[in-house]
């Protein structure tokens, strides 16, 4: 009996971004895998459970916590740093799902979509035997990012790139596109570029009751965004945010 | 008293891609105007009336449909063209409002994602007096292409491109980037690169019941997928496809 392993968006933290797939994909569970994060990011556990609660109405399926292992920061080189992890993370699915008497339906909740920037579909692919995997599309962080400043990702005809605050520190503005999308960014990356002729439509939290939005050219608001960005990462003991880049 | 004017993406043609958010703005709405595409694509026009007969349960909300213009294929400048073709539609959508009583909130379904390739937000910005806009993200036919093939955008701390078919053809593989995902392909620009090394994951009316996929090597692929392609379209009347390319 092969386990359907269901790995389902549910967007970036509003309830309401649940499609009506996901919704029924999560009532046609047996179990629900949710990471308990012991590192300031309780609030991601607590809404997951939130979210939970408010579309479950089938009494069978169970929700169980699961405790997401640290990135052994000890080990040199960043992609065995990570395939370690994404193992230490298999291994721990496998034993929650065994010792939960092996049922064959069960999901995990990704925030976002499982596409972008999220490592679920790689970590599942770890498993053995090899499930069979159905993903269900979710809201993006990118598209509530737009939606809450009712802007657009593209130019007429003209490309886009997604890419993370390291790559555009270290890298600079890439080339062949007058668009750049930045997500991952462990700190106001934007500031490591000649800010002359950007725009920047930036957010955190984007979809939370928290969320924040600040846009503007950047040489004018990227000092703003620093400060907010500081004050609101002390405030709540984390911080994701996410920001649009445009040559104008 | 100015028009609340929302966008409200709602996915791909599956109607289970509607988020709860969506669903609740449709709710909200005085009038939802709908084009109506006299070229083949009645499909969709006929799509959204479905997906408003399921979720609408508010009897004040009307759904009026509008004759969408074809662009003016004379006018040679292609900027020109498009801007001529969006006041013109946003002058219909102004008479359509206009000439069912002037609601206050008024609402468009978006194929999708109002931020991706689409021109919803820049057709609403030349309503005068100017709205007040507010903007549902929906699920997007990138989204749909990637939890079809369960695979992902993005490899690991990686950046990835999302351009047009036309761009592809003319320009080629873009710099600084192993993944490239295009969208509204004329026809098959696939076929202008160089195969060699290359994976492409397709697909073809994503997310609706018609939805056709093929990935593999593109070397080995692409013949089929021309030709699954032109059957596709030929049996429709119309199509809409997309992929992902990586270097592998």
């Amino acid at each position: 009996m092969t386990l359907q392993l269901t790995l389902i968006g549910i967007g970036t933290g509003n309830p309401e971004h649940l499609t009506l797939q996901a919704i029924r994909a999560m009532n046609a569970q047996d179990l629900i895998l949710i990471p308990h994060k012991g590192t300031g990011k309780n609030d991601l556990a607590q809404l997951r459970h939130e979210i939970c609660a408010e579309v479950l109405t089938n009494p069978a399926t169970r929700i169980i916590e699961f405790e997401l292992p640290v990135r052994n920061e000890a080990t040199q080189n960043y992609r065995k740093r990570v395939d370690d992890w994404h193992d230490e993370i298999a291994a721990i699915w496998q034993s929650a799902i065994i010792s939960n008497g092996a049922p064959q339906n069960v999901a995990l909740l990704v925030w976002g979509d499982p596409s972008l920037y999220d490592s679920t579909l790689r970590i599942a692919s770890r498993l053995m035997p090899t499930p069979e995997i159905t993903v269900i599309p979710g809201i993006t962080s990118l598209q509530t990012l737009t939606a809450a400043h009712a802007t657009v990702l593209n130019e007429i005809g003209a490309p886009f790139i997604v890419t993370t605050g390291r790559r555009l520190r270290d890298e600079g503005w890439p080339p062949g596109v007058d668009t750049v999308a930045v997500m991952l960014d462990a700190g106001a990356a934007f500031e490591a570029i000649a800010p002359e002729g950007i725009y920047i439509w930036w957010g955190a939290y984007v979809g939370m009751k928290e969320q924040i939005v600040i846009e503007g050219p950047l040489i004018d608001v990227a000092g703003e965004i620093t400060k907010v960005r500081a004050r609101a990462r002390n405030a709540h003991g984390w911080i994701m945010d996410i920001y649009l880049l445009k040559k104008l």
